[in-house]
């Protein structure tokens, strides 16, 4: 790890990228569509400028981001020599699977996270992009590439993931103008929303299910309480991987402030995941039963049985009320 | 009604407008977002012109669209000399509650429906453009209008709300480009998109879970058909205005290609929603029980009870499944 970490302009970004000859592109775990998007968009961005890159990710990557292309093996890759760049990681401990000496030796981070831990040689970081493949868009522009269809494609999975397709408030009118020439530029906008928005498991769809079924309303209907027990979440062929998402159900009901979803972990325990509307503030909700976050989206754990957890939130939620 | 309705281009539509003196905007009845965006848009571009301008609705409009302003009283309106303008009205039908001869009497229709009757003196169709309120943006842009902050608002309501937040394949990248200059010019797009989007009352969450509880697989897993009872409909302070996109729900089953959903109208009927993935022909599904629509999105009503219903349209898809 370096000590001190070099703050580039996009310009200097892109005069960076000229000079890579062979890069290899670190995704975070859990990977998403926005590092892969990243991955695979600055993989084909240094081709066009005549280097050589491959993607990697330390965990699995799920099937149905293989449009965009296939990551190296870990196994088979030579690092040496080569240029390290990661991708939409704000941390070197988002990047479990990828040995520790090659991420502390990554020579670029290109990210969006505002909380980047300044661990690359060299950052570009614009905390304002919707998704780290807005910035591949601006990269683009920067280097004067019109993006082909699969480069388009990778940067418009990133954005579409990352904004929730065009619902999150980080979308901007940026964000708006990239979706525009991404979709002229023959980005696959049709097949990567029905895949990633219109597409669910029957897995998920139980699992949804019963969030709605346990759902309680507390506070003259304040707060929206919903539990998933252990077993819930094992049935069904389903698992963890499928709650992506399932904790914002709760806070869409009308009038709702707060909305908290009960996770059962092994037994005796729950995650709790709170999603808030302003003014009411997730962060200081979780903060007080030892966990913490975002002021509209946080998260922390108890102890106990069901009643015990809800009992332990709702005493929190109250207060967060001021009821 | 007029024999011969002329088509307009967008400017001579533009040079229209400009000589409204006092007009009376008609929208259609179960009005949604963008007939009423596209109603008080058009109400503001008139008296920029220097004109004056009311909208009527021959039906309730819900309390969540107040921020778009206020619709006249039909019983309160004198339409004598006025400028009948109806906007995206397909059909001289769609406008119940208003006066056969105010609907007859249209001197403008402004529209986006390939379907449109005709019915008006003048019509300007763009059946390209995914909302109406997409041409409301056209004609500021053809007429040198820059949108205020209200102005604005009510264009961006029309077209995130046709477009299922950018989400439906009737977006293009022209349609990006309005979302972007409409945010730039002020829109309050946080408040519309978690208006639509991220707002659910209990009503409709019992109807999505009811919709959840109900689903059948058929055909290997092609088809996803629920049920939702006259009973369940109504219980639960629930009515058919909370049924509004319930049915695109069993289609985003992985895998199905055909998704239906029943719907109990007054004893002994239902009413069938097709909605379909590529190659399913839902018109052709519907067309066959004496019903129609469009490829992706279907109708039509059975007699007789739930079992007998199911079996009908089960026997259609089939058919069209080649099953």
């Amino acid at each position: 790890m370096t000590d001190k970490c070099k703050i580039l302009s996009l310009k200097e970004t892109a005069e960076y990228l000229k000079g890579v000859e062979n890069a290899v592109i670190l995704t975070h775990s859990s990977p998403d569509g926005d590092t892969l998007g990243s991955g695979f968009a600055l993989k084909r961005i240094i081709e066009i400028l005549g280097g050589k890159a491959e993607v990697v990710c330390g965990d699995n990557v799920a099937e149905k981001f293989s449009y965009l292309g296939k990551t190296a093996n870990l196994e088979d890759l030579d690092f040496c020599g080569k240029t390290i760049i990661a991708v939409d990681v704000a941390d070197i401990k988002l990047m479990s699977g990828i040995p520790m000496d090659i991420r502390e030796s990554a020579d670029l981070c290109i990210d969006h996270h505002q909380t980047n831990k300044q661990y690359a040689k060299n950052l570009y970081l614009d905390s304002e992009a919707s998704a780290c493949c807005e910035i591949m868009h601006d990269l683009c522009k920067q280097l004067g590439i019109t993006p082909d269809k699969d480069l388009a494609s990778a940067i418009f999975t990133g954005i579409v993931t990352d904004t929730g397709c065009f619902q999150f408030t980080n979308t901007t009118s940026k964000t708006h103008i990239a979706a525009a020439e991404l979709m002229s530029c023959g980005a696959n906008s049709e097949f990567i929303i029905k895949l990633f928005f219109e597409t669910k498991s029957p897995a998920r769809l139980y699992l949804e299910k019963k969030v709605l079924e346990n759902l309680e309303l507390y506070f003259d209907g304040k707060c929206a309480l919903t539990t998933l027990d252990f077993n819930t979440i094992h049935s069904e062929n389903s698992d963890e991987s499928e709650l992506d998402g399932v904790a914002g159900m709760p806070r869409t009901v009308e009038g709702v402030l707060v909305g908290v979803t009960l996770k059962g972990k092994e037994e005796g325990k729950f995650k709790i995941s709170v999603r808030t509307h302003a003014p009411a503030d997730a962060s200081a909700i979780c903060t007080r039963l030892g966990g913490g976050g975002h002021v509209r989206a946080a998260g922390c754990q108890v102890t106990g049985d069901a009643e015990t957890a809800k009992k332990a939130i709702l005493e929190s939620v109250a207060k967060e009320l001021n009821i």
